[in-house]
């Protein structure tokens, strides 16, 4: 293979096969191609983008570069959610015991926060104890005990895409939705699983700030779960605003507790409720969405769910106490609020400010190297469309660095719209691919 | 410097401001960006193209990068030539000495040469003893004696330039023309000239294979010249067939010295004209270029540019006598002969074909390690238009290594073709740039 010829071939947009695709991975993951043709690559790829063969064959390639899991032995369907990424979206913490609760294997590798978006593992580290670095064998353990395990990325999975979206993190090439889908689909089919539901966000939170490239990437993904022999559809969600009311690690699992309890805010649920049904359908567990949707609810007001995330938390290390006595997550030392200014009401929480916000707070990571407060975050009220009064409270701050708090009530602030004619709440479900 | 910044500027289509690009390129040359944010930045110039100020402002930050020469000492006005490369084309040796003779001071740096195309470097050592690699104390005294002297790059003229090339070279990023010709510049301009001439060959021995790009690049590189204050000008010139008789570095020198005793072939004789004549108008020796042209035919027939040539051959080093004397130049020790197998008119002689077969011969490198027999190479008794007879020679091949001898045969009897018809002689001289 001579990688110079490969760079070349995509930079005139010829159409790479199958095996100069595999070559040139296993070559840049071995090291024998260097980082700078990659980049070059990965630059013509920008350009020029992958057919659907070309990032089905990418993907695998991503994919095989690494151990692929085995969870043949177990009698379940194998299935996951994935969410491209937003503000306050704790569905993983609902849908994983949900779903497990009903009947499905959920071997879920999930990532940490960046910037304005939260991440799944920080979330669950915020409950004292909780371990998400679990070896193959513990992780086998887990999902053989409680039918769901949630973990980070282990070195051996996929490690061709780790390196290369290394390399696309500082060379501008991120923002590609053949090399977006490739990524996401490789480590997502290395877990071995029969069935995925991908919840791809759509909004100023989101990484896809229009329904079309959210329609383009989510095809994208379904193609390539096809191309691979899975079960893959998307639901794509709105992310204007927060899901929920909690931004903030130790906040959104009170809120996913409240949420298995049945208490859970309209718009969490309804996500949640959703993204877990069509996981059943996709299973062979029901036939319909309906009878799907049945057994999520069912799930919530028997505590099945419930019970199930306490055995995930115990069975990787965490205090399931926290189930019942939430005062034993951390708690942040002050506490703050934001009023209404005016009557009127809630016409805008731009979800891309307020993760900022919360992120400034100590809840996110501005750089890969930042430490978190599991404590910090936000708390609303009040959620777009619904009538405010002045005076009344609109949001809560949670932090315990105190300097923080002036710039980020101003940034707030500016994030929070209040008009004084009535105004609609922002549609939830936005498109189903395939339709 | 944010160096994924500038990429992502480029790559989205903004123009980068005079700043940004010195700061990129002065940041790697020093090492602080790394190869692959430059080779991702080169191909998103690759697909989005420079501006002509950006080119303009890449190649002055270039040039910045290492040692711009101040000839500023000599009286003379300071011009060179430049070749974008082909294949036969020893117009250097001619028009070096002619333009010294004529009165200018001719600080020329070129190359060397690699696949079909030669470099004048390599021509000029198969003068026993002749040295391209002087310093810069003593370039200094070789103008001061023969006003002109004939060197390679040294390491300190435009490192970014050379750094950035190599890496052009492995990633598919050459074929760009606000690179090429940003990169020629920048070597040129170092050189401390007053003014340019261009030329830019057209054709299958050419870099530039249409006219249309080749104007595209005489256009950028003019441009240049013009922002950085120097007067250039281009000609577009014929490389569809090999310029001249001989392909090969010794054999070159013997045809240019006969140019230079008034008895080269009509076509090599032309293009060593007009680009003298451009070279005296540039630089103000002579008013028109009927003026110019008539003071390079005297410099032939006075022979005051062969004695310049002779002068300049012993100030580097080299055996003057094979100014008189060509058999002091390595002989090869095998000959051959391709005679035409019909009556009729030599139609083509396909100039890339007959680069890599003289490169075959051992004339040219195949790698850039590769070592060169400066006895190779190829002679021509015939021309495209030209007529000949079955059994008439139309090529002689010159060797050191027998075993090519077979394989170049068929390769040069695919490359020359022989029409039952009349067959005009190409053009040679194609456009002038400004017109």
């Amino acid at each position: 293979m001579e990688a110079a010829q490969i760079i070349r071939q995509k930079r005139d947009g010829d159409r790479l096969s199958r095996d100069e695709i595999f070559d040139f991975v296993a070559s840049y993951t071995r090291g024998e191609v260097p980082d700078y043709q990659a980049s070059a690559w990965l630059m013509a790829v920008f350009f020029r983008g992958l057919d659907p063969q070309e990032t089905a064959d990418l993907t695998e390639a991503m994919l095989r570069s690494g151990t692929v899991m085995d969870f043949s032995a177990f009698a379940q369907a194998k299935v996951d959610k994935h969410s491209t990424g937003g503000v306050g979206d704790k569905t993983s913490l609902i849908v994983a015991p949900a779903a497990a609760a009903g009947g499905l294997l959920v071997p879920m590798i999930s990532g940490r926060g960046l910037g304005h978006t939260g991440g799944t593992l920080d979330k669950l580290e915020s409950i004292p104890g909780f371990r998400t670095r679990l070896s193959l064998d513990e992780f086998r353990q887990a999902l053989s005990r409680t039918g769901a395990g949630l973990i980070g990325q282990t070195d051996d999975l996929a490690p061709a895409d780790r390196k290369l979206y290394a390399l696309r993190d500082v060379t501008a090439t991120v923002e590609s939705i053949p090399l977006i889908s490739a990524s996401i689909m490789s480590k997502k089919l290395a877990e071995g699983i029969d069935a995925l539901v991908l919840d791809v966000k759509v909004g100023s939170g989101a990484f896809m700030k229009t329904l079309e490239s959210a329609r383009e990437l989510a095809r994208r993904m379904v193609e390539i779960g096809g191309a691979c022999g899975k079960r893959v559809q998307a639901l794509l969600t709105g992310m204007s605003q927060p899901l929920g009311c909690a931004v903030g690690n130790a906040l959104e699992v009170v809120e996913a507790l409240e949420t298995l309890k049945g208490r859970g805010p309209q718009d969490l649920v309804q996500v949640s409720r959703e993204l877990t049904a069509l996981m059943f359908v996709l299973g062979g567990v029901d036939g319909t969405l309906e009878a799907a949707r049945l057994r999520f609810d069912q799930a919530l007001e028997s505590g099945a769910a419930l019970d199930r995330f306490a055995q995930i938390i115990a069975e990787q290390g965490g205090d399931a106490r926290v189930v019942e006595d939430t005062s034993l997550l951390p708690q942040a030392a002050h506490q703050e609020s934001i009023a209404a200014w005016q009557d009127g009401y809630i016409s805008s929480l731009e979800a891309q400010a307020i993760g900022f916000a919360s992120m400034r707070l100590g809840a996110g990571r501005e750089r890969l190297d930042s430490v978190i407060d599991p404590a910090a975050g936000l708390v609303f009220e009040k959620k777009v469309g619904e009538a405010v009064e002045a005076g009344e409270r609109i949001c809560d701050l949670y932090t315990n660095d105190r300097s923080r708090l002036a710039e980020v009530r101003a940034a707030l602030r500016s994030a929070i719209g209040i008009a004084t004619e009535p105004v609609a709440a922002p549609p939830l479900i936005l498109d189903r691919i395939p339709s």
